[in-house]
């Protein structure tokens, strides 16, 4: 494709060569590539991210890494080889910010450790995205997300109540690593326009979700006792929760007195407050069946869809469960462009999540779609001065 | 206490006006002075943050308040009054970023929407955190992490296989926001370098919740099929997920056939993947209850820990389902230093969580425990040149 213009977005001007693969680093070099940085993708010739080859592949094309890699260019390197290693400490001389997710050590073992980053450039912000940091006894352990949600106590709490512990279906720990990751890079950036010099940043997923309990893990260290698992009910405020409507189900969280004074006078249902069996929430938690009970029964005379209406004027949140389909519709986030379509040349247009966080004077947006493997190969190492015979050279020596 | 010591983090030097509550708020907020921002916390004369009175009390402190609100100054005022927000326009004149998580149209009823915020400090990034984006027709909805969770499509993917739509128990969809809306403010910083000017960003609870679906959400937009809830088994890998040692369950996330090979190999259970009835994934996900019983006949012949050094050893990704007990225990969580301790005068120690993202130049830092209400009140004012005769005005009119 065509060069994309200038960036125009908040981080534009920053090039960010990416090193990492599946998702916690994609995913982190995703969301400054949104910003409008320049982010070069570095992968194993012939080879590539394994997510390129995951997922529904459609026409050839996994959306997967489709959706997690726009707006990055793509080069081949066997880092493996001296001229691979060198090109690579090319790109990195010119460049803002480095993000792997290897294990802890490995950087070290291609000859990328911290010494030699800063001698090639100490303005780099060199960040890793690992599973449990590179101190401590599991520094070395292999990740993944379902092994983090079970070792951040995640899947402790997650379950309904009596039940297993239970792993939430998004890989959360993956995109929480990614997420703080981003931020601290750009923290990073900030620290550098003081000091002049770049630093190392390390995200790791068991840590970031570990810093994600609120009140669970502030409980816990205040008293001792554990959270139970409690399903949809809110451990201590009662009524809350799931309720049916004629046609379905409505959430409804009355988050305190005010809010539950509300919900009960929408429903007429204001006698509770001072009935002495349910006057405080005490004791309506200990006899939330009967509360069910009485909210279902009044629910039960109107659709879903007028409770919601009705609810909200009153100030009380609620809303549907809805499920992607739903959420994909849904009149809120298409208003919020949360599904964009992207044009995959040769592909057509590919349907991903829209930008979570907005920037009014620098936009997120899509400068190019995700890059072929080694799409820019050629167009990068031309940036680097190197030539039409060093590139056959280095192509039939496996090296690009 | 003492006046704190000028920052070295990576955010030194920035000031954060704080006019948030409750938690998406002030977990940005916490994530900011914890990079060195100077973070000047608003709050309602007399009143104050919610959470101050929300949770375990231990000797008149809340912990779940102290742990989210370390790093930050407290001036009261009373907004509703004129003078209080001369005070609140004098604040936004010196600083450098401005949060708040009302209902969109909240500021512009305060007196400080878009126009005048921008003439009153053009350099000021204005971020907004609040549950649906402030375009839209949910716009003026009351959120609340519940419905959130019910709206983002989370509840419809998490849940046992054949249950209903479940709620994850730590409140994410408050904290996703937050943590996005930290990144967004640093990215604005960095742009305002180039451009000289603040900018806009806002941060909304669906819409970060949903961009962390990864797979799931690109596999919907691909095939138009709904994924199901399948509680702890991966949908199409097996023998994936909890299984049961001798002491316990052990959680196991073979990722692909190479670390399945090695987890087969450790339990001496290769032949499984030349057997006719096994070789294929397809084949071991339809008979996941025989892949289990064998896998967990092998398990039980051991101790959990002996099974997970091993397993570690071989590459393979385990670990224990631990409850939050054993994760503040833990010394990969201790060696990270996940859990610290926070002298509140008055009080003794704390223990919160702890810096879930690590820079090694400008590391974050605890320079001052959580305010007393309108602890530094006399402190900005005086910064701000008012003298003690107008507090004691301020301070008889209610407006501090």
């Amino acid at each position: 494709m065509a060069e994309a213009p200038a960036s125009q977005g908040a981080l534009a001007g920053i090039r960010v060569i990416d090193l990492t693969r599946v998702l916690s680093g994609p995913f982190c070099t995703m969301l400054l590539g949104d910003m409008g940085a320049d982010v070069v993708k570095v992968e194993t010739p012939g080879e590539g991210d394994p997510v390129r080859g995951q997922g529904v592949i459609r026409d050839g094309l996994s959306w997967y890494f489709a959706s997690f890699n726009r707006n990055k260019r793509s080069i081949t390197l066997n880092l493996r080889t001296g001229d691979g290693r060198a090109i690579l400490a090319d790109l990195l001389r010119e460049a803002d910010v480095l993000v792997e997710n290897f294990r802890p050590g490995v950087m070290e073992r291609l000859g990328f450790g911290r010494e030699r980053l800063d001698s090639i450039n100490p303005r780099l912000v060199s960040c890793s995205i690992n599973g449990f940091g590179s101190a401590g006894p599991y520094a070395d352990r292999p990740a993944f997300d379902f092994i983090a949600q079970a070792m951040s106590g995640l899947m402790s709490v997650n379950g309904p109540p009596g039940g297993d512990p239970l792993r939430t279906a998004p890989p959360l720990t993956d995109l929480v690593a990614g997420l703080y990751a981003a931020f601290g890079i750009t923290a990073a950036l900030q620290a550098r326009t003081r000091t002049g010099r770049g630093q190392q940043v390390e995200s790791a997923m068991v840590n970031g979700m570990l810093s994600m309990f609120a009140y669970l893990s502030a409980e816990y260290l205040a008293t001792g006792r554990l959270p139970q698992r409690t399903g949809n009910d809110h451990p201590i405020l009662c009524p809350y929760g799931l309720f049916h409507a004629a046609d379905g189900e409505v959430a409804v969280a009355p988050a305190n007195e005010t809010i539950l004074r509300r919900f009960l006078g929408v429903l007429e249902l204001s006698w509770i407050l001072d009935d002495p069996r349910y006057d405080t929430n005490e004791k309506r938690t200990a006899r939330r069946p009967e509360l069910r009970a009485l909210v279902d029964q009044r629910l039960a005379t109107r659709q879903r869809g007028e409770w919601i209406e009705l609810l909200n004027a009153a100030g009380v949140p609620c809303g549907r469960v809805m499920n992607l389909a739903e959420v994909f519709e849904d009149p809120q986030i298409l208003a919020q462009e949360m599904v964009i379509e992207v044009d995959q040349p040769g592909h057509g247009p590919v349907r991903m999540t829209g930008f979570p966080v907005k920037l009014d004077g620098t936009p997120c947006s899509i400068a190019r779609p995700a890059p072929g493997l080694g799409e820019h190969t050629a167009e990068l190492l031309a940036e680097l001065g190197r030539d039409e015979a060093e590139l056959e050279r280095l192509r039939a020596g496996g090296i690009i």
